[in-house]
Order: structure tokens, then C-alpha cells, then sequence
């Protein structure tokens, strides 16, 4: 429980006095995160099957150009086509490597979804930011709010469990817990900061509560996503980076699921 | 030998009448197509993890919305970013269904890029024809003769194995040949007709070889695909609506891949 507390307070020691940098050098620094976090899943893959080291920097790259082409895309700079079809041939000429490797479709299959995702949704995290510092505090409070009222609720009424073979601790009674708590403080501070969301005219109490419901949810499946990655590849942690709480995946989980679902939120909507 | 005309020419009445319907008309057909497809994946996914059939539909539905999005999208009807966010939406919605099944996510993550790679190059097939009955007979006409050069070049003069894990009578020289060949009497069509490729003002002789060239090698190397995709779930053909030649998947593997990249040239350069 304590150790909880103590990892949520760590990342907000790391990330609060970044998330004041302007959008440019902020999003470097994330696009480090994401080199160390390729660096984790590499490591991830290796476990199944061994590859030359020298992968690493490809691995790394091609998710560092995954990462800068949504944020151009977002930002207007490329166009959606461009930015599609990047990722369209990437996933072509995968496959085609595919063919001269002695590892199987299905390992290959996953690296790329892996990629993929994570690169886009570190890239959500930099366009968040980009918005606004109390847009990207919105999103750390949902996650972490949802955090601690999971815990706070799913401890005493916890009944039904949510995902045994995953996470047995986590319920039911505990993820709506954390979206309730998450959900009404959230709002409340939306409300009360005017937090500068990319819409005209400005979103209902309603909006926000329905959006604050979607990113409290993302965050819980988040982490929960990450433990079943790991279970699949047998290892317990991503890295060490942050010693005694793990590697980069591993702390920021719900965060990187609840900013890929916010971004998608704004693209729908906005 | 004989089996590999035959199929071209089995493929050839089967297609050629249908690529003089409407696009409308013809999306739908292939649209039909993808469905069976998506019943041979299935099958084949099947073999390493038994799903409850029912979830056949669901999986073919998935496939359709992807199928319908992308020509969707290509025709202006829908904006990229959409088309985008669906995707990523989708992407996101199976990773989080995983960490409630018993299958391994890297299982989710390899059916998630058949999904995605294979309903798009449906899709491309089904775009590329609304652009022009001449504009699909080149694709058709580049795979088949690199298939066929491929063949009358490799067997006299194929010395080295192109992939010796997944096909083994496969050589470089067959595929250069397949290439020069294709790439030669494709132009020439190219050329003579003045195939209506979306561009003003017109390719120049010089970028016609280098998109033959593409499509050429792109058709190639989607054999092998499908061979190492096979290889990887241990089945021999995808299906047999083919009597003696397969699937859907088995037969158009080469259309496909070339199709895919074609529409991505496009796009790239459009």
C-alpha cells in the first residue's frame, strides 16, 4: 500500500517541474522516455527469442519516427495521409522482413503492435502537454485519483475480481471506485481551473464527466494491459530504472493508455 | 509448372469479368472476398488458440469496418484523421479485451496485423479499381508476369535461395527476373494504353519502371509473406474454395501486397 502511494507521489516528483518546459523541449524529453522505453520492450522481446543487439537503435528509431509523425500530424505539419501511410508501409515492410528471419509471423505480429502503440501514445502525451500545463495535470490527477480511489474502495468492499489472471488483487468494486473518486474530483477541477480543452465552445459539465469517465477507465485498463504483456513474456518488470517501481513502463502505464484515449477523445469530438 | 499457369488463368476468368462492374458493385465483391478471407484467418488462428466460432463475426465484422473506413477515407467521404483515430481506437480496444482472455497478448497482437495489414490491401484492391478498369489489369498484369518470369528465369538460371526457410525453390534470379520482365511489358501497357494513374500532370516513362518496379517486388515478396505467415500456424493452403489451389488468401497473396503498396505510391507521390 505504501509503496502504491510512494510510486504515484516518485512520478510526480519526476514529471511536475517537466511538464512547465515548452511543448518543443518537453516532448524531447518524452521522445527520451520513449528510447529508454524501447529500449524495455526490446529487452521484452529478447526473452522469446535473441536478437543481435544492434537491433536496439532500428527498434528505437523506428519507434522515435512513429512518435515524431503523430505529433507532426497532430500539430498539422504533415498531413493524416502522409502520416497513414507511414505507418501502413512500416507495418508492409515488417512483414516483408518478416520472410528472412528464422522468427515467426506471430513474434513479429506483436513487436509491431507494440511499436505502435506506445509510440503513439507517448506521442499522446506530448501533444497533451502541448495544449497546456493543466491539461497534462488533468491527465496525471485522473490516473492518479483513479490510483488511489481503486485502493481506497476496492480494499474494504472488494468482492468481484476484475481480471484474475492478470492482476489478482484488482475488483470490480475497486475500478468503479477509482472512476467515481477520479471522475468527481476531476470534473471538479476542470470546472474550477478552466482547463483549456481544444474545443469551441467549451465542453458541458456533462462532456467532461463523460470524458473523465473514458480516461479513469483507459488508465485502470492500462496498467492491466502492461501486467498482461509482461505475464506473457515471463518477466516481472519492464526495467529498473526507477529502482524498487520498475522501468518507465511500468510507472507510466495508465498514464500512456489515458493520454492515447484523451487524444482520440479530441480528434472524435473536436 | 502447369499448376502454376493454370491458377493464373483460373484467377484471371475468375477476376476479369468482375473488374468491368461499377466500383460500387465491385467493392462489395471483393468486400465478399475479405469475408471469406477473414473466415481463413480465423481458421488459422484457430489452430494454435480454439475461439467460439461466434466469434467468426465479430472478427469479420472488425475486418469490414477497416475494409469500408479505408476506401472511405481514400474517397473523401471520411477525413484521415477519422480513419486514424478509428484505428487507433481499435488497436487500443484489443489490448484492453486481452487482459480478460486466456490468450497469450502477443496471440492478440499478430491477429490484430492480419486484421489491419489484410482488410487495407482489400481495400487497395477495391480503390484501385475505381480508378479504372486499365489502372487494376496493370496491377493484375505486373504480378502475373513477375510471376511467370520469375518462374522461366529461375528455373534455368536460379543459383541463389531467396528465402530457403519459407519457399525453397525461390531464387534471387527469378525475382530479378520476375522484376525486368514484369516491369518491361508492364510499362509498355502502361504506355500504349495510357492507364489513367491519378496523376497531373502524367508519370513520366522513367517513374512508371520505378512504381512497376515496386509493385513487382511487392507482389513477390507477398508470396512469401503468406508462405511464412502459413508456416508460422503449420497449415498448407489458407482454405480450398480453389479446388486444388487454395483460398482466397493463397490466391490473391501477390495482388494483395502488390495492390497495398500501390495505393501507397499513390499517395505518396499524388
Amino acid at each position: 500500500m505504501l509503496k502504491r502511494f510512494n510510486t504515484s507521489i516518485i512520478l510526480v516528483i519526476i514529471l511536475l517541474p517537466l511538464i512547465w518546459l515548452n511543448a518543443l523541449l518537453f516532448s524531447l524529453v518524452v521522445g527520451g522516455f520513449l528510447l529508454i522505453a524501447s529500449y524495455e520492450l526490446f529487452k521484452m522481446l529478447q526473452v522469446r527469442y535473441p536478437l543481435h543487439p544492434a537491433y536496439l537503435f532500428l527498434y528505437a528509431g523506428f519507434n522515435g519516427l512513429i512518435y515524431a509523425g503523430f505529433i507532426l500530424y497532430l500539430n498539422g505539419v504533415i498531413t493524416g495521409l502522409f502520416f497513414v501511410n507511414g505507418l501502413l508501409l512500416s507495418i508492409g515492410l515488417v512483414m516483408a522482413y518478416s520472410v528472412f528471419s528464422v522468427h515467426s509471423f506471430t513474434y513479429f505480429g506483436s513487436a509491431l503492435i507494440l511499436s505502435i502503440f506506445f509510440s503513439i501514445a507517448f506521442g499522446s502525451i506530448s501533444f497533451i502537454q502541448s495544449l497546456g500545463t493543466t491539461v497534462i495535470l488533468y491527465v496525471l490527477l485522473v490516473t492518479m485519483l483513479s490510483d488511489v480511489f481503486a485502493y481506497l474502495v476496492g480494499v474494504p468492499l472488494g468482492k468481484h475480481k476484475l481480471a484474475p489472471r492478470v492482476s489478482p488483487k484488482k475488483t470490480i468494486e475497486g475500478l468503479v471506485g477509482g472512476i467515481v473518486g477520479a471522475v468527481s474530483v476531476a470534473t471538479l477541477y476542470v470546472w474550477i481551473i478552466d482547463v483549456p480543452f481544444p474545443f469551441d465552445p467549451p465542453l458541458s459539465i456533462f462532456a467532461i464527466i463523460i470524458i473523465s469517465f473514458f480516461v479513469s477507465l483507459a488508465g485502470q485498463l492500462g496498467d492491466l494491459v502492461a501486467s498482461k504483456i509482461k505475464r506473457d513474456y515471463d518477466i516481472k518488470d519492464f526495467s529498473n530504472i526507477f529502482p524498487g517501481h520498475g522501468g518507465i513502463l511500468d510507472r507510466f502505464d495508465s498514464t500512456l493508455f489515458a493520454s492515447f484515449i484523451l487524444v482520440i477523445v479530441f480528434i472524435m469530438i473536436g
